[in-house]
């Protein structure tokens, strides 16, 4: 323990980072790191989103070349699609300096922490999911402010140091998050159910209005603030859901299976004109949704 | 046809305007109709409300008596739960005067116009829905500028006149919104899908939450703006709600069904990993979301 904790030597302010991935999550990140540490570097795969960063003013230095990029980095953080994320990781451990402090910032955790576990031993590994987040998507989007007031999900390896896990949580209060350490399988069953289930219920509800009342285009004319609502998280970035959804597969189905037996439930009561069993049942739900959201 | 027409002899400025029913919705109207019309009235079930009505400035007049309340106007809105709408409109028909016009305000329109079609000759009918609303209720919650900007439904029966139509758009404009003529069973159709349909899947997504992830402390501190958003409708009032669904009970089970359907053929791509397709259908309902809400 005290050999590994001797391995992370820096503090965030003396700290060369870099970013993979500087879509909405890495590009906010990178701008909102400006400051708190010595030098923030951006990789993305494409030439125009280096200049755009560079142009936006969110990172110090950026490069389309990955060893480039992280080559003598204290921290190196993956912002990339959760899939994506499993390829570097499996790739990137011998592209890192000693010590190296190694986070994500992908959605699902448990498949990441398992390839994390697989690294070097000279790298620190830290799985980690910020929530927050914008429907909107790419460096265009980016806006350093949306990390404050977020919860941070930590998810450190038993091989994690304290020092680096110190680091990791500094970090993570320098862009105005709050970190908080959930095992990686208990993570992803509460995102599940509370970020996952939402998604496939708004796109549930897109495609079946697309598929009956869109066809009336009085609907435009007429549609609420509670479809608008519903349906806000269906307009997410499609790549970064099909790989978190593909990452929780197991967990998300049991959650929208769970769902689905609720509705039919619900629908039992209006269908058969069950007043008295109708408005117990949703006044409970209106209560829970108030202790929810006080 | 000109007989008919003669017996609506008002402007709204020189109206006598009574609101049966001063909660969210109706409060709401009286308040931004005050101005408007010679003078509203409030009728009220509880003295406490009319009592908080008069004190609030949004009525002129309130009484808990209903004879009373609708005796010499020329504009009656029943602004009660779908149900109360369907009592009153057996009832109040004796109690107006000629060439009274009569709306209302609730959600669900078939079975409304039907009740309506049965009130004595003298009065002139007008069913109406009101694009807008919160999901607190009451007349503490009552906000006369949300009406503004809002679509509000009308579905006037044969034998509306042409001059009562035009006195009721005129109350719509009056209070800021957009009258938008559609019939009774088209507009039960449309809103089943965009507005009941969002409701309960709301109620859904709280239930199943509820039903599982709740019972881990940890998950208050994550919980997202995703579910936040999804869910909120689910703390719309239950007496309103339960009178909508039960009389929309046929197309709101439709629409259900029809959701649950897709929401199986997306979990389905889940459960199988079957990458492609989950691109295309996610990618499909993205671009459909997008242009329902450019």
């Amino acid at each position: 323990m005290t050999q590994r904790t001797k391995r992370v030597r820096v503090r965030l302010s003396g700290a060369r980072v870099t970013i993979v991935g500087l879509g909405l999550m890495g590009g906010s990140l990178a701008g909102a790191l400006c400051g708190h540490c010595r030098t923030v570097i951006g990789v993305a795969r494409r030439a125009e989103t280096v200049e755009a960063a560079l142009a936006r003013g969110l990172v110090d230095q950026a490069t389309t070349e990955l060893a480039h990029g992280v080559s003598g980095s204290d921290i190196v953080i993956l912002a990339t699609p959760v899939r994506v994320i499993l390829r570097q990781l499996s790739e990137i451990g011998s592209l890192l300096q000693e010590g190296c402090l190694l986070m994500d910032l992908g959605s699902t955790k448990a498949q990441i922490v398992a390839e994390m576990q697989d690294l070097p031993p000279h790298v620190q590994p830290l799985g980690g999911h910020p929530m927050c987040g914008k429907e909107t998507s790419g460096i265009e989007a980016a806006d350093p402010t949306i990390y404050r007031g977020a919860t941070f999900i930590t998810s450190p390896l038993a091989r994690t140091s304290e020092a680096a896990l110190a680091l990791g949580h500094e970090l993570v209060r320098a862009v105005g998050a709050h970190p908080l350490v959930i095992d990686a399988a208990r993570q992803d069953y509460l995102v599940a159910t509370i970020s996952h289930l939402p998604y496939l219920l708004a796109c549930a509800l897109v495609s079946t209005a697309d598929a009956t009342t869109s066809a009336d285009p009085l609907v435009w004319k007429i549609i609420a603030g509670g479809f608008r609502d519903t349906s806000r998280v269906a307009g997410s970035d499609v790549t970064m859901m099909v790989d978190i959804l593909l990452t929780n597969r197991e967990k998300v189905t049991k959650a929208v299976n769970t769902c689905i037996e609720q509705m039919q439930r619900l629908v039992c009561l209006v269908e058969t004109g069950d007043k008295a069993s109708l408005r117990t049942a949703l006044s409970s739900i209106r209560r829970k949704r108030r202790e929810m959201f006080p």
